[in-house]
Parts: structure tokens; sequence; C-alpha cells
């Protein structure tokens, strides 16, 4: 039966990549180039290095559209051996480990188009399981439309199954895991985040279910709001320093990361999360006033975005 | 007398910042757009965040310059407290430290001249002093002699002091310290590394003179050498994608840069070592044959560049 679940689970991680990526190739033929995703189906066999010893995955890139600059969605199903070390760390007994999952970041062209990451997974060590993901939004310019939007979307995919999920948890869990603490500030806007749901497992594939539909429900409306807007040489400038900011985030903090690089991950499944171009510069400060400013102060700040405005 | 050695070294390293900053700059006016340092000396008060309570700096960045896209020469003197934690992992007695130190990235514009980095500090726990530091190449394309020319220059300094100093010791722990283990290949073509180095301080300041002089003698006639060398577009991309693995080394595997962030070190000194321009890109490999594919297998297995041709 637990076998069961983590075969469906697998599916509807597999069907939420498929919608995914034809959504996201159906903008690009719209609005732009008709770029497609590369597909990579891959394989590990017990000879591998590392703990993964087994299953594989399929690794989806479109890179150079014009609309989406770098766009990685990810599936996989692995299994393997857990080290004692990190075994301790989680629930169950053994370390026989089972995972499955569907794992994105979307990295668009234009500034005015949010960066987006999205992870759905299911988890086990010997017969315990747990579900885990979330979805969190890194714009460059502030919108509080878009910021509202977003979250209301996550927050209604949650009240739907008020036994396993609570948006006021996961929203929490999200703007205390994606921060980046030597900068003192959050990597987005946050969204939901959560991890070990081992109660009710029909109930939280339901919720799994709801939450992966919602995340075109909660991002495609803002690509769609800002795809046509033009933007300054200085607005593409920002958006290579924040990006910036991200890769500090996934190398220096993200666990996820840590996680697939140490178990003997698909290095380049892995790192697709990485910008496709990035600045660093020195002490560089957004104009006071300017929209970008007014970004920095809620990433210094965080907010609520759901509830009385 | 060691807080006399510890001030004397000091001495060593800040100047050995000016004579670098020096060097760079006439470079620039020579060959470039005659760009200069912008020079921001900070101090940390008892009352900072983290470990660091008391000391500071001289943050030196010189950037957009047509030579140098980005180039960080620090010294800082600081004291404070380590953790419990940290502190077992040291020489010596107590949670007291103090550490000097001289540390530089430099990114040239373009691909035709490597970056480098060079760092050399003395750090203290209770009575325990020790030396370490370091210089090592990152070129984007291989050209051998200058492979040759640099590690000649720094085998030189060692074996000028062979009591404290063993070039082929140091030259084995810079490959292995340098080394991008989920790449399976090292950060560039090496150099010296070395830490620890307690035995006869007197002596071992003497080889820390030479070996801080070494740096510039190791890189000035590299960059003279290409400075002049047209290139392609094709290649300043490929410098781009190399630039994305220094800064995985940097934020995955660099003890130093884990150190800074977590001792409460200023930030935008520390990430100084971050290139300017980068680029991410899906499983990108070089044609076979080219240059780029010849450095790609240097890294992939390096090679011993003093001695028998």
């Amino acid at each position: 039966m637990s076998a069961d679940l983590f075969d469906r689970a697998g599916a509807l991680f597999r069907e939420t990549q498929e919608s995914i990526i034809g959504a996201l190739e159906s903008l690009e033929a719209q609005h732009g180039d008709g770029s497609r995703f590369r597909r990579d189906e891959w394989t590990r066999g017990p000879e591998s290095n590392g703990p993964i010893t087994g299953g594989g995955g399929l690794t989806c890139v479109l890179e150079g559209g014009r609309v989406f600059e770098r766009a990685g969605v990810n599936f996989s199903a692995v299994r393997g051996r857990y080290s004692e070390e990190f075994a301790r760390t989680l629930p169950g007994e053994g370390l026989d480990f089972a995972a499955c999952g569907v794992s994105l970041v979307i990295h668009p062209r234009s500034p005015r188009l949010p960066t987006v990451h999205m992870n759905h997974r299911r988890l086990s060590r010997g017969a315990t399981g747990w579900f885990g993901g979330g979805s969190d939004l890194t714009p460059y310019v502030l919108d509080e439309d878009d910021a509202r939007h977003f979250h209301r979307t996550l927050h209604d995919a949650c009240a739907r199954h008020p036994a396993v999920a609570s948006y006021d948890r996961f929203k929490r869990e999200c703007d205390d895991y994606f921060y980046n603490h030597h900068r003192g500030e959050a990597r987005g806007l946050g969204g939901i985040f959560f991890d070990y749901l081992t109660d009710d497992p029909e109930e939280t594939l339901a919720f799994m279910r709801d939450s992966c539909a919602a995340f075109l429900l909660a991002y495609l409306p803002i690509v769609e709001r800002h795809i046509d807007e033009d933007y300054t040489d200085a607005e593409r400038e920002w958006q290579k320093l924040r990006r910036g900011r991200y890769v500090e985030f996934n190398l220096l903090h993200d666990r996820g990361t840590m996680f697939g690089l140490r178990t003997g991950g698909r290095v380049e499944s892995i790192l697709m999360s990485m910008p496709p171009e990035v600045s660093w510069r020195y002490a560089a400060e957004p104009e006071a006033g300017s929209r970008e400013a007014a970004l920095l102060e809620v990433l210094r700040t965080p907010r609520s975005w759901v509830g009385a405005p």
C-alpha cells in the first residue's frame, strides 16, 4: 500500500511535469520564439557513485527562449541508501531510501517577470514515508497585486485540506527557509514550504494534487500580465545582480541542492536552478524611492499577503 | 614577541596589498582605461554581530576596468572569539582569536587572461599562532608556458625556505583543496596552498615575504604576454561558463568563504571573489580538439608543471 502510494505520487508528479511543460511551451509559442524543451531521460545503475543506486528521471530544459531564458522542469524517481549521518536527521528507521518528485525553476528573460521555484516530492526511509514541497516567487520589481495573487492561490489550495495543510504555517516556513542569512534578506516574496507530512497520506496526496495544480494558477496570470512590457537596460542589470543572490542562496543555504549533490544526484539536473546570466558588483544598492528599493525593503522585512489589505 | 610577530605579519600583508594595487593600476593605465581602485576602510566594534568583535580592514575594489573587469585586494586585521564547535577544529587553546591577512581575486575581462587568487594570513587561537595561504591560477584556455612559469615561480619561493616550505607538498594540497568534488574537476591549474605552519615563525615569516612577492612575479608576465590578444565572442561565453564553476567552488566548498560568512565577516569584502559576469548553461561541453577541451582535460587530471618537461 505504501508502494502503491509512492507510485501514485510519482504518476502525479510526472503528469504535473508534462502539464507545466505544455503551458510554458505554449506561452513561448504565443509570445516568444517557439522554443521548446529539450528532454533528457537518465537512469542510474547500481554501479553509480554515491548513495543513489537505482531509478532515474526526465530532465527537461528550455534555454534561450524569448520569454524563458532558462527553465528546468525535472522529474525523478530514485532509490538508494542514506549515509548513517544523514539518516539521523530524518524520520523512520534504517538506511533504505526512495524519493520521487517534480522540481522546477523558471528564469524568464524579462526583469518584469518573476523567477519562480516549485518542488513536490515523496520521500521515504524504511517503512516511513512523507511528503514535502512548496512554491515561491522571486520578482525583480515589487508588484503587490502579483504577490497577493500568488499567495492567495496557494492559500486556497491549503484551505481545501485543513486536516493536513496550513497556509499560515507553510508561509512562515517558506519565509524562514528561503532566507539569505549572510545578507539579512529573503530570497524572494515567499509562498509556501512544507516537509515531513507523514499523517493521513491519502488526504495529503489530495493536497499535493491541489498544490501541484495551484502552481500554474498562481504563476501564469503574473506572466501574462507583464509578458509584453518593455524594460530598460538598468532593469536588466538589476535582475542580473538579484540573480546573484539566488545563486548565493542555492549554493550556500539550500538543503535540496546539498542533498542532491551529496547523494550522487545528477549535477546538471540539480544545477538547472542556476540562472542563465548573472552579475556581481561591489556594494550595489538601488536608488532611494525606486521600485527596486521597494522590493529590497520587503525582502528585509517579509510581509503578509493574504487577509485584510 | 608573538604580538610583535602578528604586527610584523600585518605590516607585510598591508605593504603587499599596496604594491599589488599599484601594479594593477599601472597595467590598467598602460593597457586599459586608467580605472583605479575604490578604497573602503571599515572597522568592527564590539557591538557587531557574530564572533568578530574588533579590528577592521581596507577593502580595495576595481570594477569595470578595460583590463580588469573586477579585482578585489583586501587587507584585514580582526580579533574576536571562536565558537566552541569551530575552535575544536583548530590548534591552540581557548576561544580568543586574532587574524590578519591579505586576500585577492582578480577577474580580467579578456578570456585570454587567467583569473588568479592569492591569500596570505596569520591566525591565532590563544597563545598559538600559525601562517597559511597560497596562490592559484584559473585560466580559460590552456597555455602550458603560462602554467609552467606560474608554478616555477612559486616553486622557487618555496625552495629558498626548505626548513618550512615544500613546493611538492603545497602543490598537492592546492590540487586537493581547489577541487569541485561535485564536478570531478579542479577549479584551475593550481599553484600552492598551505595552512597551520606553526614551526619556526621567523623563518616562516621570511617565507611569507617571499611568497607574497612571488605573486606578482608569477602573475604579471602572464598578463603582459596576453593583454593585447584579440578574442572571440565564443571565448567570452566560455569564460562566463567557467566563471560559474568558480562561483560553485567558492560557495559550495571554500572554507575561507564559510569562515568569513559564519564569523560575521564583511559580506561585500568576502564576496568580492565572485566574478562580475557569469553564465550557466545546461550540459555545455567544448568542441573536441579545442583549446577549451584541452583545458578541461587538465582540470580533470591535474598535472605536474615543474621538473623534467
